[in-house]
């Protein structure tokens, strides 16, 4: 029997049953429905892990309990970055993550996390709602039996804690960084030797001198793992994460079996989701960023412009790459992408950059 | 008998008359409200009006039509300017438009649409819902029986419509130019001579000479109502408009009667609908400008420094009077933004700027 059929019998039974005094509620209660969503954060992880717990809150309280939404951080029922399997095995309903944790799956996934110089968090909603990011995203995902949905953003991220600052190029040959994903690539390409490991061992490899670098998002996550102890120089920004999306990950055949109301409040509370973690990072980072500051004596560092400018070329190259040698699906999104950013761009370069150009010169508030 | 109280006697009523073979369903039926949301946007109007209509449909999706949400465009039920007092007496449940439109009410509402060189899109959610603006709007809304939700959100705007290319601050002098409310107030200080009138006039007053220049909203917007059949010299960026937040004002008595799961609907769909406008907006305005430089002949123009430097000191001595001489509510606004303003810029600043800046530099996709 399949699980919609089984509600409905349930809901006719149990009105059956009714006696003239009691209300309906009963009748939807015998109607709830669990889903398990394993997330790839450290529990109360600030920004993202808060994000998820807060987006499944959010879809139980507005189904009235009819969708309840139960969380398990990183490791409690899977190990993180075995969260999207756990889905598509049928022991979650829905994963709590970002799409370039699967990359191993499709290339194309990468950019829907957001790619080196790539898209800012309103060039990505922009293209993913409105310029056909989402169903090529349908597509990636459809082959393994799973609908996603934007549900967060860190905005702009910090480049990373270096122990010594940098005066040029030279200075990442053989410099372990730990800095994962398309943009670890970059690194690589400009010379640093890069390594990945979960947030939990950063802050030992550093301490050790297993590792010389170290980036992970920007000052509200990074102050809570306490690299400020070990590396003083803190560089911004992060030219290869311009912003990083987490997803919802649903299971497909479940999403569907929803009646479409509660379909509707998964996809209404993951976009309001998405606005509420990147403003939750965009008041906190600050804030975090100035205790880092003035109780630790952390020094805020732009990068040199050597290294903007060979991050921007590795970048290229890296993106041409994928554009000739990805797979037929990874080729359509890379192309999709470019397209999309290259009309996007007119908007923020003509008229947002502009305006924090002159606000940033002319305007102070005491 | 109180509204929630009629609806449990109802349920409860039809409920003792199912008969054995019947779903629990229509006893919900019976409990359905239907709200009526008052626009001040036109008919289907590009990205606020759509967004409007939008949100309507999501709530009353995502309830299963137990809160029904029935649309009226500007003028349909009341004129758009009168959406609010048609909450506030009962004749509608919630209204759509942006705060600063009811500036006669509380200075301080301006705030929450976004004041001349002040806060972007993202600075200003991140201060609504993580820095205690809300609350505070909360408090003028209290006043009126009301409680107000972000529903969307423009982008920095452009700046305008002008017959004559400008070269500095002297060909503003006496200039005739539609803009409305605080921008408005910033430009009659550099000397032009200010008048505000609904979307469907100014066209008219443009091309019989009343007006020399006007300012609506952006490129998607601007497209539909044909200035460029006019004025060919399109400004960019809107120094005070960076952003116009969209709010649903909510009779905060009707809201409170709802039942928690359609509270958190409204909530939930409102801040996804932020999200979708935003993204709607972003996406289609550099469309809509390409359309219009490429089949219509427009020139793209930034504004001169000097103007936009003196705009940006005709801004802070508006916010210093705001400041010195506004109700006490007002104050505590002004000072709750000015505060929240100079520490969510360091992030912009620090962070996405250098980001963009580099990016522009040195980023190229064909």
């Amino acid at each position: 029997m399949k699980r919609r059929e089984f509600f409905r019998s349930a809901s006719a039974a149990t009105v059956g049953a009714v006696a003239a005094t009691t209300l309906a509620a009963p009748a939807i209660a015998q109607g709830n429905i669990t889903w398990r969503m394993v997330t790839t954060w450290p529990k109360n992880f600030p920004g993202l892990g808060v994000g998820a717990q807060n987006l499944a809150d959010r879809i139980t309280k507005a189904s009235g309990g009819r969708l309840t939404v139960q969380v398990f951080a990183a490791g409690e029922m899977v190990p993180g970055l075995q969260a999207l399997d756990a889905v598509i095995d049928g022991s979650a309903e829905m994963s709590h993550g970002t799409p370039y944790y699967w990359q191993n799956k499709s290339q194309g996934l990468s950019f829907f996390t957001g790619v080196p110089y790539g898209m800012t968090s309103r060039e990505l909603t922009a293209w993913v709602r409105y310029l056909g990011g989402q169903e090529l995203w349908d597509k990636i995902y459809d082959q393994f039996g799973l609908q996603g949905f934007l549900s967060g953003d860190t905005g702009t991220q910090a480049g990373g804690w270096f122990r010594n600052e940098l005066t040029g190029v030279s200075d990442l040959q053989g410099l372990r960084f730990r800095t994962p994903g398309l943009g670890g690539q970059v690194w690589a390409k400009l010379g640093a030797s890069v390594t990945n490991m979960a947030a939990g061992d950063i802050f030992a490899a550093l301490q050790s001198g297993t590792l010389d670098a170290a980036e992970f998002v920007g000052p509200y996550n990074d102050l809570a793992l306490g690299f400020y102890q070990i590396c003083k120089n803190y560089y911004f920004p992060s030219f290869v994460e311009p912003g990083l999306a987490t997803e919802i990950a649903v299971s497909k055949s479940k999403f569907q079996e929803l009646p479409e109301d509660l379909q509707e409040i998964v996809r209404a509370c993951s976009q309001a989701a998405y606005d509420d973690v990147a403003s939750d990072m965009y008041a906190n980072d600050p804030r975090a960023l100035r205790a880092l500051v003035s109780e630790h004596g952390v020094q805020i560092r732009q990068f040199p412009e050597e290294i903007l400018e060979a991050g921007a070329k590795a970048s290229m190259d890296l993106i041409a790459e994928i554009r000739q040698s990805g797979d037929a699906l990874t080729k359509e999104v890379a192309e999709s992408f470019v397209s999309a950013f290259n009309l996007l761009r007119e908007r923020t370069e003509g008229t947002d950059m502009p305006f924090l150009v002159a606000r940033q010169k002319y305007i102070k508030y005491s």
